[in-house]
């Protein structure tokens, strides 16, 4: 047996050692479940890892940010923007590429968005200009937009931001509409906090 | 703009969507935690994503199977079979690489390993010729062994299997021992079971 020129356990530190490392750092995922996985890929080596791996290079490569609406695809304008079966004159307003998914998988909105990537916040020094707003402004002014729909978290940040950008919106001909606040579907009384119970109160509905 | 010939969305099932249903197989992400995943790794493209799919490419290329002890390594034999340091007269055989690595880690160990592959089960059908039993016995015949150690797992199956590998090593001269059972460090009398709180009675000592 040829004598590899490698220190003992080299060969480990770079490869194994190294891929859990960097799964360790996906959200949801620390070194426990990252060393589980990685003994997954292992094990299904053809089926799994190889797969992954193509499929992250190919994502990584092929990854832009669409020039219109701030979504992510793999061609811009994104597969939404360009999709002609969906209103233009719908722009739903979303902080983060993860809510439009959330709206988009609930299958409800056959209009077009636009991702901010974030929300105003003192606290953090985020400002009008750190986030994907004259764009928007932009686009209801040059585009032929009916409705914009603010669908931002109902944090203190999101309502901000939401109010922000209806004053930006107010001179030009459009509506500006936001989510409506009440209770869960499924949600009980009992354990839902004193905002949305008063949210849901002050926007009854006759029945 | 040149039109795509790709129909609206062909570019996201194929890429973005197909690299989140690979992601959601791993053991600890579902598809909701596979999608944060994976917008992690789009904002975080150069640091995290190109490497992880450079280190998923590089592993699933180079990994091996230890022909001496059933470790995965980069390397065969692999870096702990290799290590001149590592005692060569003891072998600690575990269930699973798993396990070799959990015990690596305490690193109390400084000798080596060998890797059944699972434990014998009656119900899964589960026979000595399917586990790394027989070469585990070569190993005992052919080397200078002075004691194996059984770590495996404290359950019924675990225990059948330690019983059997005692038996097929009973004629060679070599030590068979087992790890303790006990209390775990740190556990509370009142919250352990009834036969490990048996075994402890039993395996009591001098204080």
């Amino acid at each position: 047996m040829a004598i590899n020129p490698l220190p003992p356990g080299a060969g480990t530190a770079i490869g194994i050692d190294g891929l859990i490392a960097l799964l360790a750092k996906l959200p949801g995922l620390g070194p426990r479940s990252a060393r589980r996985a990685v003994l997954q890929l292992i094990k299904k080596r053809e089926s799994l890892m190889q797969p992954l791996a193509r499929a992250l290079a190919e994502v990584a490569d092929s990854i832009r940010i669409c020039s219109t609406c701030g979504n992510v695809d793999v061609q811009d304008p994104c597969a939404i923007c360009r999709d002609p079966k969906r209103d233009a004159g719908l722009i739903c307003v979303v902080e983060d590429v993860s809510d439009l998914w959330a709206l988009d998988r609930a299958g409800l909105f056959r209009g077009r968005y636009h991702v901010l990537g974030g929300t105003l916040s003192a606290l953090d020094g985020i400002g009008p200009d750190d986030l994907n707003i004259g764009p928007l402004v932009d686009r209801v002014r040059k585009g032929d937009i009916r409705e914009v729909i603010l669908a931002l978290n109902a944090t203190v940040d999101g309502q901000t931001t939401a109010h922000y950008i209806t004053d930006r919106l107010g001179a030009l001909n459009v509506d500006v509409t936001a989510l409506a606040h009440g209770l869960p579907v499924g949600g009980e009384l009992d354990y839902l906090d004193d905002g949305t119970l008063a949210a849901a109160m002050k926007a009854r509905r006759k029945f």
